[in-house]
């Protein structure tokens, strides 16, 4: 019987059997991990957990990995104490057997197997269960989502942009999902804050431990008005390999990923790549071709024909909005009285002197256009208000001359 | 039996006839007419002259067109006049009876005709001669030629990027194609006559007239160094629908059309429009989405999938040159030592303390990665020269700081 079995038929002791075999098996094993994952559909959390502890699994990297750490703990202790430690913080462990798992997560079951042809895609498997922190049901708060994400090293156009972009979200109910990185990220929740609406911040690090930690006061406002959310146990160290890990996340919990600058060799590139693998929608910013910081939007959009250009909140919802509802007006410039006139017509104004009367000869011949069209012509530009009769000629008016 | 006929077994006195007699008709008749041009495929330039002269064509635009001007002069006595005076400007008519005209402006015919779908593609035909005012042969100097256009009211980042386009392009032995506008075409010019190159200027009136007056410098030196090109002859005015009409010849003259700036409204965007029809490469330049005058740019790239973004002149080659030759390098960020680790390799470098030596058991927990395996990674990363041993540990090194 798998562990979803169980929940279907099961109680709340159940569950919560489960939600502290998740917390354990999160500090036991580095999230990732295709072969626990399989362990865990197939077992359920509880005897997963149970067969790691007592060794009961084939020799391999998976029963290495977990002796490496049961040498120096008991994994049920140090669930309990997290979940301990959690609570405390007002944060609290989210696991698939309860409501607020957001179910989108689990569509990387479909690009991350042991079989993936992409190596990349071979640790897009979907977290055991996320530590949560903040007043909203995470399930509800990623329903209408959208991940920006880009450089740490922003120029002020991309914070501008990405400032922008957070905010036109936020203000049309959409949730910012991003890292807790300095530059874009940071921007995003700024904006998404600043329009009072909700934006997720998934760290690679414990959700009681910000990382960098000059964005203290970000994470702060972020775990008042939206939520902190990270695969890691309360205080795990933000070490380098687990962004990566991290931006699956990122891509999975939301229903289309922005990048807004990103350098030639970026995680924002990757955050990219895995959304087009979920085939969610996958959009880049261009920017300057004079910047570096635009290279990996600029790369992105010329390798990858289904990323597409965005320029603003329209066209991002576009993407990500229902079909019918939040479509992107096309750029159109001011609209010119002389839009509206025919070939001829215009060829006519063109032909005219600016500054005196012409005889109708004068003007057929000046434009090349038959003298009866030109009989025909005139009347019609009179009566719109391009041109006078004067003198058994025409004149350009002030709005003839435009 | 058609013009091409009679000068393939035809005198130099055909030629000289068809000559005055395409002179003529670009008087007589505004170009880009579709009618003039079937009569003159049909017919010839000389049969098409005479016809037009005596009213022997049914009656319509054409005929009422060419009638307007008609009442003011004789067109034979016009044409020849024309001539002496590009003579004296040092200027000639080409003719696609000529050697140096350019085959690849009849690739005009597959996209302009009377049935044509796109409307605007109706006055796509080819032009019927070409007045040239420079020192090389036309053929020969667009043979390898690349169009760079966009917008008048440029900001200082597209001026910036004409430049470069044209500078490197000319560098790199190939041509530069643009209109005679400030801004983008005024920039693109500049850089490749500052580079030492061959650019050309496609004018909407007479080469002896430069439109707008204050770049009669730029003009002086590209027909001095490349060539001022039109379809009217000397002394024709800059009307507006011309500008247009000329824009086709702008994409048909080259092998590929770069747009570097246009705001939402522009001519350039139909420029590379045309090119698109023509199946040559269209590219565009993104820029700031925060800048009108990179709408167009931003339009185009979204609107068409086959218009590529380009950031520079390696790409913009790789569309236009011969496959094996001119490929862009993919843009890659600075290597760094620990790329070339594998996952587990840089998980323990991230796991390792930063100022101290620490036991293989404590790495191995801390990265939970089996201890069997941290042994015999170890080793290896010592070997590299990311971490030392001491003390019976290991501790990393600036390298592995890094």
């Amino acid at each position: 019987m798998t562990d979803r079995d169980a929940t279907a038929t099961g109680s709340k002791t159940t569950v919560e059997d489960a939600r502290l075999a998740r917390a354990a098996l999160t500090w036991l094993v580095e999230p990732g991990n295709r072969d626990l994952y399989a362990l865990v559909s197939a077992d359920g959390p509880s005897r997963a957990l149970s067969r790691l502890a007592s060794g009961d699994v084939p020799a391999g990297a998976l029963r290495g990995a977990a002796e490496a750490r049961l040498r120096t703990a008991d994994p049920w202790q140090v669930a309990t104490a997290a979940l301990a430690k959690a609570e405390r913080l007002g944060a609290r462990l989210v696991i698939p057997e309860d409501d607020e798992w957001p179910a989108r997560l689990d569509d990387l079951c479909q690009i991350g197997s042991s079989g993936a042809e992409n190596p990349a895609d071979r640790d897009s498997l979907p977290p055991l269960c996320l530590w949560v922190r903040g007043p909203w049901p995470l399930a509800e708060a990623l329903e209408r989502s959208v991940a920006v994400v880009g450089a740490r090293a922003a120029t002020s156009y991309g914070l501008h942009v990405a400032t922008d972009l957070g905010y036109g979200l936020a203000e049309r109910g959409w949730t910012v999902v991003s890292g807790g990185a300095y530059g874009i990220d940071a921007a995003a929740h700024r904006g998404a804050l600043t329009a009072g609406g909700i934006t997720v911040a998934v760290l690679a690090c414990g959700v009681d431990r910000p990382y960098p930690a000059s964005n203290t006061g970000l994470f702060d406002r972020i775990a008042e008005r939206g939520l902190l959310i990270s695969e890691w146990p309360p205080g795990a160290a933000p070490f380098r390999h687990r962004f990566l890990i991290r931006n699956r996340v990122i891509a999975a919990a939301t229903k289309g990923t922005v990048v807004v600058e990103a350098s030639a060799r970026s995680g924002a590139k990757q955050t990219v790549g895995r959304a087009l693998r979920l085939r969610r929608p996958a959009m880049a910013v261009p920017g300057p071709v004079t910047s570096a910081m635009s290279v990996g939007c600029h790369e992105l959009l010329r390798e990858y024909p289904d990323v597409r250009l965005v320029t603003g909140v329209p066209q991002v919802l576009e993407e990500v909005g229902r079909i019918g509802d939040d479509l992107a007006p096309v750029a159109r410039g001011p609209h010119r009285p002389r839009d509206d006139l025919d070939a001829t017509a215009s060829a006519l104004l063109d032909a005219m002197p600016r500054r005196r009367t012409a005889a109708l000869e004068e003007i057929a011949a000046a434009a090349g256009v038959d003298l009866r069209e030109v009989m025909r012509k005139l009347p019609m530009l009179a009566h719109l208000g391009f041109v006078v009769e004067r003198d058994g000629g025409y004149a350009l008016t002030a709005k003839g001359l435009q």
